[in-house]
């Protein structure tokens, strides 16, 4: 495996010539190459399909000229594999289905064996990996146990995060063994992508940001950590952690193991470097609604972002968050470009 | 105008025998006597009508025995004053119709007069006023401008706020005229209610935590700021601010004036203290997601919260966001019986 990859050497905080540069959800709506894809299947559909997911993981690398390939699937691909019907309606969030009363509801999720149930994702990364420039690195990801089971228990996306947290609360042992499963079933999801060739690794808590810092530890932290130092403990990849709203609890996230955190845009990126960049390397953190405006707006947004961090390897820029639907392309290629040049 | 209040006392961090709470939506749906009433009227109107506004706002003072009243109403009353229409639809948030393109739109709308447009607003503070125990203040409050502004240019609630960041960045001109305006009403709208009888005010700008923190101090902290003074200058009334996710920016939040800032449940008690614990008094915040489990879980969870605090005077125990419609009352007893026991 390579390690000349310019975003492995900033993670790894070696010297570099320029800054990378990869965009949360870059295979995604705002191409219309990837919705010409998209409108021959049903979603989970899709992200069963290699050819489809080969087709519109490239597109973001030669279209936008980013420096890394990521994977497309959803963070619900595991979880559908563990038994829970997922489904996406037009213009709707995902729709889960599984209900969990008892410990046996739990008990009967299955943790899946990737190499047969996920097969797609493996041959995916493979076909992938073929396609992609040689200088440019795989991103394999999961969603992490609290977001997948906020996914499973609301039943889809959520506002306030009551069924959950009325879950987690007043069926605490039944919460957690569900977490052990999720738990297993993505280290087993990781280590799949690994193997099919993956450089490096994204973990997405999504919503762990929305507990309270005593529950964070409880509920997500410690299940980060499993998973990154069961990851850590067989392969020498670099890992990437991202929480929306984590500004109250960076410090907790260096202790999962991450090699790098992806930063939202509501946390400054000086003060996070200041809290925790001497230990991880940070990824980060445009608004994504900057793209919204005129190129001159982007161009100065990308470079005020930057200068939060300040000339140093160990930054990767990104969003803050996944790029939204509507942005204009071209707006995405003067942020890739602007963030090139610096 | 008595300043005996325990609450004043918490806040001005003079000597106090217990420590004070209240709990923001406290005159709500999780009350079976509020829905009594509420099933009456459409929404906007009972907003509209004193005696169903005093009926409700006693409500919790009775039952719950909180520490003060605060004043039932909408923080979309002054922007349906200045001309915006606004509904409820059954289980809906509300929607906001009112399309602003050009300045001409932003000019379009009106200033109230507090004292003609709003008298059910006065009127019933003066009401409240003779019903509420002579040992407990009445809160009045407003939202703050982005806020507000959110509410317009989404025309409702927002996931990603995209429609009014995509104003902001694009239309920066009309957009600071509207803050403006808005200001300038919050302004007046707050003076009818201390001339009327409120005791402390509450400025809401619940959802300004979702801007980076350069577009919060832009965009949402001068005009908090400005709103603060200006009431400052002519009234000795404690100011209480509540931003929803405001981590990240409490020392910013310290300068605007405000007496004591209202901290949500993502952000450690401890170190807002630690942070400016100095400066202002906090108020706050446990989860209101806590009150969804059993009476001895509440207890030890408004212990804990108290615990991050400590015990000293400066600081008044409260949820981190407002209650949510399906909590059981008893909880909500216990959560005010284990603080005023603490």
């Amino acid at each position: 495996m390579s390690k000349n990859y310019l975003l492995i050497k900033a993670i790894r905080k070696e010297k570099i010539d320029r800054i990378p540069v990869w965009i949360m959800r870059q295979a995604g709506r705002y191409l219309k190459e990837y919705n010409q894809v998209r409108q021959n299947y049903d979603f989970m559909e899709m992200c069963k399909t290699p050819e489809a997911i080969v087709e519109v993981s490239v597109q973001p690398v030669n279209i936008i000229g980013v420096d890394a390939g990521i994977i497309f699937s959803d963070i619900l691909v595991p979880v559908e594999a563990m038994g829970v019907k997922v489904t996406f309606e037009k213009n709707h969030g995902p729709k889960l289905d599984y209900k969990i009363k008892d410990l046996k509801d739990v008990e009967n999720l299955k943790i899946p064996n990737p190499t047969i149930d996920m097969k797609f994702i493996g041959d995916s990364i493979k076909m992938f990996k073929q396609k992609l420039p040689k200088d440019k690195p795989l991103i394999g990801f999961s969603g992490a146990p609290w977001t997948l089971s906020s996914y499973i228990l609301e039943g889809g996306s959520s506002k306030n995060f009551t069924k959950i947290k009325s879950f987690m609360f007043n069926k605490e042992k039944i919460f957690l063994l569900l977490m052990e499963k999720i738990t297993e079933t993505i280290i087993k999801h990781l280590i799949y992508q690994i193997e099919s060739g993956a450089d490096i690794i994204q973990i997405f808590d999504t919503w762990a940001g929305v507990l309270a810092p005593n529950d964070y530890e409880k509920y997500a932290f410690y299940y980060q950590k499993k998973i990154i130092s069961s990851i850590k403990s067989k392969y020498d990849i670099p890992i990437i952690l991202y929480i929306n709203g984590s500004g109250n609890i960076l410090e907790k996230m260096v202790e999962t193991g991450a090699d790098a955190l992806s930063i939202d845009w509501m946390t400054d990126l000086a003060y996070a470097k200041s809290k925790v960049g001497d230990k991880v390397s940070l990824q980060g953190n445009m608004d994504p609604c900057y793209l919204y405006g005129n190129r001159e707006f982007v161009k100065n947004k990308v470079i005020e972002t930057i200068n939060k961090f300040g000339k140093e390897t160990g930054y990767i820029f990104n969003l803050g968050h996944g790029i939204l639907p509507d942005i204009p392309v071209e707006n995405v290629k003067t942020m890739v470009e602007t963030v090139k040049k610096y």
